[in-house]
């Protein structure tokens, strides 16, 4: 058996939340990087792993498969002593675990990615600022945190739909919102501050999964100070054409 | 043991699937209509089977789930003698099944729902029709068929991933491609031409699972008349405006 090959980036927060739950569970890997930035998802060998041209992906000797998700189910029922909160064997609690993870698609993603494309990052990926995309993303956004405050995080335990060890669920949404850590500081703190249930379960889950959620973090949190950076300096430059008129 | 009771609009793409899903495997049913474009998603005693306020939503026996693919993989896994090509125990298929309909959230659905909302029911939800969202929508639309063209339908199977039996992925995917009707019959062919394969496996789909498949899609086909109608209806006062000038 040859070792699981992962292609990621660690700037995506589904090839993150691959990545931990592999750290996290002792799974052997080799880290293939393929940067979004430079467009290598989109080459012809990548192709061959993804036809669809997206991390994360994975080789599994010789069984190729995609979207995070499916991955991570894949990983727990066919690695070896994978602890069962991570997807319950149990049907009503896996179909709870599936359900959040729908929702991540339809609910939660559309505006956490709506808003950090159209507000930060999509200059990157060689499209424009969209400032009214942003807008509208970040409606979507709250709503959604506020799903997770008030619908997902019930009962007396950490974790989504009350329970006390992570779940696939968890690690999943986490590393989407941890995503948001590149609008900034005060506006990270502004969408958290008003969820504390949802602070207090991102705080639950990074050490529950420590030292490898905050490692295969560590990209995201610097990307946030240069992105913080270059806002101040467009900030200062902007003050001083004004000062100048 | 009650009945299972489900709660949808058959306008509804995914509340479909659920519904044929039941119809084809004798699962006993309760059909509650939770009316879309009267608003009843949102009225406070849907919203006690589901705080998200979406259809499809169910009730079995207490158990409240909502997530169309959430709530067809617990279907299959819990309801008796469900035959396997629905959701394969073998692990490896299983998650190639997960994939696709992850893939239906993130790739398909996005061009999909976007190009029907903004071109043709934006109205009767409260909203403005949008041709700009309405363009980028057909765009992705028209390559996410591109993909199940190309990625999904290989093989020598009729079905996704090439199986001979329809799984819980092809119904999902063929409740959204039916939607597409709501564009005019017109629209729809032209869709689809370019897609043979694609053509061939919605005509599989709805022949194996007659004729669940076309009963509960009635309502989509008066649906697309009367949008065809009201069409004609406008182009005609159009053009006699034009006349008078």
């Amino acid at each position: 058996m040859g070792k699981l090959r992962l292609f990621v980036d660690r700037m995506s927060q589904p090839s993150r939340a691959v990545l931990i739950f592999c750290l996290a569970n002792g799974i052997d890997l080799e880290e293939h990087l393929v940067n979004l930035a430079k467009g290598e998802h989109r080459k012809a060998e990548f192709k061959l792993i993804n036809p669809m041209c997206q991390v994360p992906a994975m080789d599994d000797n010789g069984f190729h498969l995609f979207e995070s998700h499916a991955m991570l189910k894949y990983l727990v029922c066919t690695y070896p002593n994978i602890k069962d909160h991570w997807y319950p064997a149990d049907l009503r609690k896996r179909a709870q675990i599936d359900c959040i993870l729908d929702w991540h698609h339809s609910g939660l993603r559309r505006g956490s990615a709506g808003l950090v494309m159209n507000s930060v990052i999509a200059p990157v990926m060689g499209r424009k600022l969209d400032p009214q995309a942003a807008a509208e993303a970040e409606a979507l956004l709250k709503a959604s945190l506020g799903k997770i405050e008030t619908v997902w995080l019930t009962g007396n335990g950490k974790f989504l739909t009350g329970s006390l060890q992570p779940s696939i669920a968890d690690l999943s949404l986490a590393c989407e919102v941890m995503q948001l850590q590149l609008l900034g500081k005060a506006k990270f703190s502004d969408l958290l501050d008003s969820n504390p249930k949802v602070k207090n379960w991102l705080a639950a889950v990074e050490r529950t999964l420590s030292p490898h959620f905050s490692q295969v973090h560590d990209i995201i949190w610097k990307a946030a100070t240069m992105y913080e950076n270059k806002r101040e300096r467009e900030a200062r430059k902007a003050d001083g054409t004004i000062s100048k008129l």
